[in-house]
């Protein structure tokens, strides 16, 4: 059994949700050394998250942008915290939502992934900063 | 300490949410090789998701469903995304609201849940095909 | 590599978002053991959560609080599910959009969070019982 952890900057996105699947596969050396596991990956933010869904169409991730836009809209008068502007309380409410972390089976040195599957990076904020990723795998080599 | 995984196809299911914690224990051997651990589940699609939510009543299920379809409905016409049809996105943006993946403690060859807990496949599509999921537990003897 | 684990009872908590995260490293004594690795927080409950968010502000926790009561309002007709009263089914649904599960890296013996990060503890009933978590921590001395 092996552990291999891993922090990596992934630098700044704009607003939106972007896929980073094959990013963390290639830098993420660890991932390689593993034939049976798990791993984790996991955001060191609160105003940014971690999820799967479609690698294929971009649609999806315009899609459920729009969604989540609506759904938690910026500038609500009601929220207290409000000091980094409009989108600085929902990004935070978008970030428990969708989650901060994510687990992956892997198998032969890849994350186990469904054929539709890819790990969606979403910057909830319109200056988000450097976002920073540490990823962890378990497993038998 | 050791790693055991099992991808297991659970067929397909009707549109709704589903008890499927007894199966998961009947079907994964490796489960009962553990003293203490944890335990990974997950769904290798996007348009199905795994949760944790009350094992008892039924209407919970019901009653889960009736609000995450009445969230996020059918046929919302600014999707971009619907090739599959009304239910394509929507059933994406529930997946990455629920999750693709569960992690339990494990005990004494058991998912360690409490008295209330079991693990629902919740079925977003109207022709889902067969959902397939990948179990990894790791921990010792 | 090594697993630790232990179930932690955190008593009762008032109706609201309660950050936990001092609690839990000083309790769980097994988290000092582990110099690189993952650590699972594993609530045991379907009417609490647990979340990450941030750690500073408590205005965050009350604005998220907010957010989630009106998403979820207690005491909706539709709900077959009311036996324990308005906040019954809500409390249900709440916690499987937040989730009863977190995965965090491990490291030199402490939780790998971001700056601003902080685990939250999500009551969602107005008279919650004893809330009960498992900690597991996997990896390497």
């Amino acid at each position: 059994m092996i552990v291999k952890q891993q922090t990596i900057n992934l630098g700044r996105f704009k607003r939106g949700y972007h896929l980073v699947t094959d990013r963390i596969e290639s830098v993420f050396t660890g991932l390689k050394e593993i034939n049976q596991g798990i791993a984790q990956v996991f955001i060191h933010h609160t105003s940014a998250s971690l999820t799967l869904n479609e690698n294929a169409d971009p649609t999806v991730r315009r899609d459920l942008e729009l969604f989540f836009n609506e759904l938690v809209p910026d500038g609500d008068k009601r929220y207290l915290h409000d000091d980094e502007g409009p989108d600085d309380m929902p990004a935070h409410v978008k970030s428990s939502i969708l989650g901060a972390s994510l687990t992956i089976p892997v198998k032969n040195g890849r994350f186990l992934l469904g054929t539709w599957q890819g790990i969606y990076l979403c910057e909830h904020r319109d200056q988000g900063e450097d976002r920073k990723i540490t990823v962890t795998v378990l497993g038998s080599k």
